[in-house]
């Protein structure tokens, strides 16, 4: 048994610090960093990728829509021609970064809003598969796990997926996350979240907050690097699923199809 | 004999249109592309590198200040770690659409006030340089031809360096360019911008505004995009090079060592 | 009979230029100057309200999303409370500079996707209403002539309201504009712009791309300044308007209750 | 004997927190509110302006450079009337919070950058006092107390000025700041910056970082409100001017001539 961390990283701007990162590093084997439309800047990214790859991490884009303001977390209507040359660009500015340090780029993961809604909108998921395959067919593209369609835009755009589950956010009985405006949307008790990433490890399940069984395949669990407890949730987790002989492993060792 | 011809494009952004990038890549052999800081957008990028491919015109990035609002022309004071960061960024941006489009991105070319502040001191020059090595050690750093500091920082970062004069700009005696605040920093007549041109491939000197004769060497000449009479100087001046047995020819065709 | 005509001014930003506003200023009774977040910039503000007021045109606020690149036209998901304050910023920023003349703000009409989307939805409408009132009680608020609940909106925060036509863009048949991007969205033969206006001050409606009559009071009517004739519009618009008798009036003037 | 304590507020962006402004208004007479050019956003404006109201302190604009990504803290080349119209844009975004609650705006302090070069190039100093003087004579512009040139630019334009003195900011000799990027640029110890304060109210005397005497005549001392230890400074200086008979009085309530 297997499982690949990701954790959302470099989304600190300029005089402004967020997450714990180099901290998280220690427990994460997949670092998504953030390429400046969300958060993150020049500078930040150059630090964080650094940061990563001397810890051995992987790291992939994490791309947003162009709203630094609302955090990327707002729908923004975009044309399908827009996203995929918006994603194409964070790629490619995210990527010199982590080739200036003489690495490679593993996988893109898209952000917030944009993310939320390309696992309903099929056009949207294709814009951005488009994008990532046309910047290196090699790319890894994560998906969220309970989102048929966006793990088809993927496939079909012939890039490997890597289905994706959340530690720190609890599920709707449909499979999606519970909004981020609820009070329980997120998951803080370390202890918790751990509970649900090994559960989801050993039976392939997630408890939805009605209490119903979610059956789900997940190659890879976020840990949200803003959430207030994420480092005491990386840390649990870390040391759970050690001591529970499951192996945590970026995603492009995992030895996927 | 033999010069590049390069023109500054793709800096419309969104609803604002600007230059007539179309019309000019029939007569310029390289392009420069604006990388979203202080002009262009991804959408602009993507299009805009693609018609220059189309024309086998030669694409290299042209990365800025963050200053959309003042189009990179205002001096900003940011260290040399911020301004590596910020190029390395840009770069990694535009080579992503020529990367999409199966093709390589040739060289590097800074943009407004930072070329002018890179020309005149060393720890900026150098930071450029140091992000466009970073990025790929085979991109040719276009300088200029007046700066020795400039050719200096690209040479010693293990760079070819493009030597660049000016078509449409007139020349100070000490070879800077004259400000553009003064009336005649432009040269918008075609005839005379070609003279200019021809005179300097021919002779290797400049008549600078005061009448006297700079001595210089250079490997390309830049038309900019946005000038008034762009398009009537990009023609007379191809047709005139035709007409004297002057080859226009991308820089890394040209063969220097 | 007396209809206001209002124009969407100031859209340059930076180096772009946009419009023809010196020359449109000639003809039309309203100005709605960008407040900077759709397009405008504070020393482009500050001259587009120094023309309008040498003119004796009205001045007004064209707040939008936040959404430079582009143009304010896409939708944005924003909460009431984040279009209440982003309105008012916006109102405040150009009233600063129409104060900074002696003279004072007359409207305010909301720009782009912020505008169509208050037209349908009650929360938004309400939002700007609101900010609009909380800034000056006796400002106009400016409302698409074919929505009752935007004319709801305004009346209801005891704001005057003045509802608005559009002399170049087509309509549906149920009061809507005919989408941007469908091919007959915009008017731009000056005699059809100036046909659809006369009709709609002497008799009260409007003909719908499909031919059906719409029933429309209007104390305003738009031309888009950005547009390809905007400035024949204008023309031959005021010059068909005086000919019939009908005067062209700022709506601060028009004596409404 | 009486001085007014002014800390810059309103510091966060979106997703980023900043500072400690609840607890820090508790101790503070004025609150200079950034105008969201170097931070700050319009729903962070209403807010900052809300509490601070509701405490009795007085509000005051905060301009700056547009630069987010720099906080603000990075010089640039910026003309006279570019730096005219971006002043007068952010003092009427932010007058129109403190307007909505009834309220009026009593003073303008330029920050970061904008504020230092001020302090030393009169062109600036001049442009800065003309936006406010534009925007409203009676304002009180916020000066550096050992800047001669800014003084005047703020008497010439009509306008009260008010002294500034720091109480978190070592001095150089000449009475310029220590620069940010030298170690001792902070006082961080709340004992060390209420001690420099009580001897500049009492005394009229600053101790230079060099340990020569500055002679120094202030209304107000400023209390960076992202300093790591604002909220101790605040307290304990507010303690031990109340204990030293010393009165803390804003600005507008002093009845300066």
């Amino acid at each position: 048994m297997q499982i690949d961390i990701n954790c959302d990283m470099g989304e600190s701007f300029g005089h402004y610090k967020l997450g714990n990162d180099l901290a998280l590093l220690e427990y994460v084997t997949s670092a998504n960093v953030a390429c400046g439309f969300h958060a993150g800047d020049p500078l930040v990214m150059s630090e964080t990728v650094k940061l990563a790859l001397d810890k051995d991490v992987a790291v992939g884009a994490h791309p947003s829509y162009p709203d630094l303001q609302g955090f990327g977390r707002r729908k923004m209507e975009m044309t399908a021609a827009e996203i995929e040359a918006f994603i194409l660009y964070q790629i490619g500015a995210l990527s010199a970064f982590v080739h200036a340090q003489g690495a490679t780029l593993t996988h893109v993961k898209a952000h917030g809003a944009l993310y939320n809604v390309a696992a309903l909108e099929m056009p949207v998921a294709e814009a951005i598969a488009r994008a990532i395959a046309r910047f290196d067919q090699t790319l890894i593209m994560v998906v969220l796990a309970t989102s048929p369609l966006m793990i088809e835009a993927g496939q079909r755009a012939g890039l490997q997926v890597a289905r994706e589950a959340f530690a720190d956010r609890a599920y709707n009985a449909d499979g999606t996350l519970v909004n981020r405006k609820l009070p329980n949307s997120l998951i803080t008790d370390p202890v918790k979240a751990t509970e649900q990433v090994v559960r989801l490890v050993k039976k392939g399940e997630i408890m939805a907050s009605d209490g119903s069984i979610l059956e789900l395949q997940a190659d890879t669990v976020c840990i949200h690097g803003d959430g207030p407890t994420a480092l005491e949730i990386a840390r649990h987790l870390s040391e759970t699923l050690a001591a529970e002989n499951i192996k945590t492993c970026a995603l492009q060792k995992q030895g996927r199809n």
